[in-house]
């Protein structure tokens, strides 16, 4: 989490207020639960939250510099604000209660909150690839002109994988969406499940099925692999604008603002900054996961290595996706996409994009597979080498007229019909779930 | 995949034969959904199937030597076998249409070959939890003691997070349960929707929502991230194996075999080789995941560096959990618990485990909660310090005895009522999905 | 970076104040470079420095916000500040030339702050590797009592493990403590190898051999390695004290602070907290090494993926590394030795320690290996489950008194000999370089 | 390792007929040392290695079935084969002694191997260069075009980076260099340091500094780190070929050997698929450099978790690194490079690529450089979008005529000028160490 790459909401979010904050309700929603089963005594709760008590994140500091544990010193700021009944806060909980639970909320409410900007991703991938389902385009394997595609079939690939992305996000959010109330081992020593049950049903969480101090930290792991794969997804689409805007290409590009400067030294640059921004980001997400599947294999009913790694990485993983999310979103919405482009680059290869179309008539007609290949490498390759275009070498190849008449040739080389699928495809990304 | 740590059933899944077997399938497959929608002649896959030609990896690999493209090779050797039919195969089809399809079909055999073995380690777990779902244990955290447990308990919380593993290994199985015959790059331009549909049916497969050359990466990386997760959990598992079979600790120990010996040098050693085995093997499965999220960023429609990452990753990852879930298992059935020796621990610490009573207690009675805490360790400290017993020192001490009667005191050093909830929380664990 | 493991210099370091002057420095050595080669009016440089100008973090992000150009931005605001001089300043630079012979300012800076604090820890280990040279301990390899070491010994592999850290440390300094003024793509177009290097050595670098528009990431990732065998170090250790705190253990443990509480609910709890931290820090660590070598394979003469990364890890990884250190010198430094609870566990299991030196004296009459082990074993695991002590149960094993006398036997339990060699173990790892 | 990716040194050097070959050597070397110092009977080894014995590896399996652990499995074959002579094999040591020294003597091999590699890699990129030291080429950042290059700088940056691979890689292998003939928990109980170095200089190897158990893991995870590195250079330059032999750039492309096919599907296609490879392999390789790290903090003397990982990771990542080598050092060497290719994506932005040349003469002209970049920008920005050329536009621009005149216009397009340096930089890389 740098300011650069914070999106307000989410500095808000991992904010030292919002924390504390987050402590106290769980604490409160736990002492409600508790005055309901008679542990407590009734309205301890109502009589705290009344006070309206205000934290002051730098006097939990201060006193945690003493007593070198978080909730402790969070624990006795809360007595100096709100007096004798803040005794009753925490009765039989250990500190993971109120660490985990806290952390549930405020990971629910991340997942919440790039939930929402992966739906802007999405709608924004969905209308393009609708506005360009026929826009031709060259497809390219290995870097290579291969067959013809549209740019609305291509974006609809990165919507569909952006929805899996979405799929997946919510699976892992109902993974972390889990508190726990157990106390100091899991075992309700001091407590019971119907009152973790009711205390957490409060701050939206379900308990941890079977907690150790802790909640278990696969929960944690998937929820930050699934957000890899987000970041992943975009990390493709912006390696693709990347090779889109070569100058080579010049086939789509970012929007380029006014007043925007590309180079120091060179003022005649644009460049595809968000995307390569992107690219970069993607790493830092993906980077998140192998600490956070480190953290998995604790100690017994816990060691608190974990805790280290979480400060840092729950922060840094979800604010920086969501910061991509809003790029990249950004980046959809205003690519200017030149058509024009993308068919100077098509004719480039002149029709070689239909090699395959050809062959297959040369099989139709009852030639062996790989001797009908190279038949057709052989012309393709002339092409390729500049002596003559592909369909006249082709016209003029004995071995090929042999087989196809005039018509039966020219037919091969049918771009609309190569394409008749386009809309059907974009139609099924857009309805999936 | 080293023979060392090779399943039989894992040897034969990723050998050349089946691999070609598979291919061949999906081409057959491919060729009579082909037939069906007229672009192949009725009767060709059948004609060939009666053939029962036997596929030689090692003219495939001579073949492959010269034309440098491993499906063609396939082709031609397909073609020196099954004659003249042959060319009719792998109509209008790519090579990936064959490789990611039967990708497809070998991951998802993988995964159900693992899902067989996560059921028996699964029931293993279920077993020992319920059978120790009463012998007491004291809980770590940190560690260091803290309140008292149940082995029963403990174990149900690896129950509990194999259990979730399974269903992420099921959802992981859906998502590369998905095949393409869409052609060079993804657009059907030789085919159609229904015949890739038909064919992969057939095959047990869904198409890629929208393909390009290939089926989407994020998938296959979902896959890779499912698998870490249930070695983690493995690993977790195992380090506490480790933990309790340490010589100071001695509650619970691999089952040392007949004949077995423990050090080259040291005869007396029996040593937790197999929990060390599987916290090794768990760094190996873990490692495949961020390669298989770097595979994902494809260039356009498809570059193949994926190709050799998968090679390696996919047998590799998928072998070794498949090892690890037949070790875990066997460790699990096997281990040797020591519930004396558990109590042996347990009684270490004295009654320590109890503070927390006592300091519940003492807020009960009106105490404020932190200098409750205070006079609490005050006395724990002075016990650890080898100042008398806890309770003793608890009962001589007068801020105590102000507020707690004898009676009271002795309340709090109840372990069955610490423990009243083991059974519930075993049976929470056996009854989750 | 957060403020919670950020030591108050690399707070510091890594400040856009800092950032800004360091930019600000490399502009003027380079102009004063320039100026020595004719290229800029003799005296720029000196004219600049001499307004003392004082660069205003949050006007350079106004500036930026237009013309997303974070160099750009600068440079403007350099001249509002400076006035017309300022316009010399840049010339026939790029942008990188500025940031990366800045971040290698950086960078070495960070290197320096780090290695100083190393030899702290350094010093550390070796005071406290000689107080204990021949404070004994039970060695255990799996977790097993296996044969004697001293906790001098046990210190001192930490301790040459730190000193190979240093070594390395000081490699990885040297290749990033270098720059680069050679232009838009490294080719001097504007410039000259000469100016390049008399501005590089004000600023204490060395020129890139071959640049493109950046510094190659080879360097930087080699760099980010070498932190993470640090931090693993770091970790070994951290781990080693997580075991012997263990309260069936307690031989080392943490300094626990006056006020310092362990537990929010178990009053009597004393965990290793700071060992615990390291281990999960180390974790981060490790972390950034797969993103800073991914930066490396930048596209073409560059691409700007790798600074998203850099701006998170740059500062992460050394500042989580120096805490490390910190903290870990001063776990070193008060770490509390028990050689009574040493003592204790190694009398746990008796003298088997010893079985080794049985082992040999059998061989020595002339017993096969094999057939000697089996002897050994066969009274070793008598003793452990209880029935009679090991050397107690060899001198009533008649195949062991054929071979061993009585004094023969005894003189294989003798400990002073078993550590002879400690001191020179020792003294090896305090002369190691 | 798969045999794909396997070369035949490689293959032959982690079979397990190696692996025991120097097993028995490290045995019989330390037995030499032994009957040096008196603690063997004189002629032992000798008489060993009269026999000539010949392990057979399926026999050693068999034993280890039943002991469940490999050296001693080992040790017992030998007897068998070499009679009662062999129980003077291993005395005083453990197995680690012999398995640890083994690693190192198949490392330090499989690094003179890799170097051996590498210097024909480095040797193909000097030639390479040097061929090219005037073949002008643009240069690109961001992917755009930017400034001018020749493709023999370009080629001594990939070489630069193949040298400090170099370097790096002796530096790692010094630090595995190194075994330890120190016995159970490294303290020499049964030997002395003087009989370790003999035996360990027979091997080409230095003693650990302080060994536990083991040779500390910090070594080996240096040392694939290192290999790291030098996968990651080759991967930079693979992502670069891969960039000029798209379609659009046809700059250079891999050769492309006669019946070679690009495609199943599409006879037109040639692929850079060596290149392709390579960046996957490189993932491949990395990816061994965590679990490297993670193995570095083992529990007390040792636990043997890194084991697993190193059966796995050795052979993988050092076969897969010289596999990378041959398949990089062909590829540079049969490089088709054209020349024309680069020349016609040179022209096709103007001379833009000057720009930075008009904009230092505005600068020295007097005008302050914001403004003189706004001037270039706008006349540049209008010959990308196609109106006029850019010098062209500039020559009619009345603010530039004001302070350039046409002369002074035209020097600024030089060519020539702008790759003074080139050859320059090219010696500067292979006069590099």
């Amino acid at each position: 989490m740098i300011p650069r790459y914070t999106p307000k909401d989410f500095g808000d979010l991992w904010s030292s207020k919002t924390r504390f904050d987050v402590w106290l309700e769980v604490e409160l929603c736990a002492c409600e639960a508790l005055e309901d089963h008679g542990l407590v005594p009734k309205g301890t709760a109502a009589a705290i939250r009344a006070k309206n008590i205000v934290i002051v994140p730098s006097r939990v500091d201060e006193i945690e510099a003493v007593v070198k544990h978080d909730v402790i010193a969070f624990l006795t700021h809360v007595e100096e604000l709100a007096g004798a009944e803040a005794r009753w806060l925490h009765r039989g909980m250990t500190s993971s209660d109120v660490l985990d639970s806290s952390l549930a909320v405020l990971l629910t409410r991340a997942a919440d909150m790039l939930l929402e900007r992966l739906d802007k991703y999405i709608a924004a991938l969905s209308a393009r690839a609708r506005e360009h389902v026929y826009t031709t385009m060259m497809g390219r394997s290995h870097g290579m002109h291969a067959e013809p595609v549209t740019f609305g079939v291509v974006l609809a690939g990165h919507l569909a994988e952006a929805k899996r992305g979405r799929t997946r996000l919510i699976a892992a959010r109902s993974e972390i969406a889990v508190g726990k109330i157990a106390g100091a081992v899991g075992t309700y020593a001091h407590l019971n499940p119907e009152i973790e049950n009711a205390a957490l049903a409060k701050l939206g969480l379900l308990p941890e099925t079977v907690a150790t101090q802790v909640v278990a930290r696969d929960r944690h792991a998937a929820f930050f692999s699934a957000m890899a794969l987000i970041a992943a997804g975009m990390e493709r689409l912006a390696t693709n604008v990347r090779h889109w805007q070569r100058t080579e290409l010049r086939e789509a590009e970012e929007r380029f603002t006014r007043g925007q400067k590309g180079s120091s030294a060179m003022p005649h640059k644009r460049n595809p900054i968000v995307s390569e921004n992107l690219c970069g980001l993607a790493r830092i997400v993906r980077s998140a996961v192998t600490p956070a599947l480190e953290n998995i294999a604790l100690w017994h009913e816990r060691d608190i290595s974990h805790s280290s790694v979480e400060r840092m990485i729950a922060p840094d993983a979800t604010t920086t996706l969501a910061y991509m999310l809003d790029r990249a979103t950004a980046l959809v919405e205003g690519l200017v996409v030149s058509a024009e482009g993308m068919q100077k680059n098509f004719d480039l290869t002149g029709e070689l994009c239909f090699s395959e179309a050809v062959l297959l008539a040369l099989v139709d007609k009852g030639r062996p597979r790989q001797s009908a290949y190279e038949l057709v490498q052989r012309n393709a390759m002339r092409a390729l080498s500049g002596d003559g275009t592909f369909q006249a070498n082709l016209a003029s190849d004995p071995d090929v007229t042999a087989l196809l008449s005039e018509s039966e040739l020219r037919r091969c080389f049918d771009l609309q019909h190569a394409l008749r699928h386009a809309l059907a495809i974009v139609d099924r990304s857009i309805a999936a779930p």
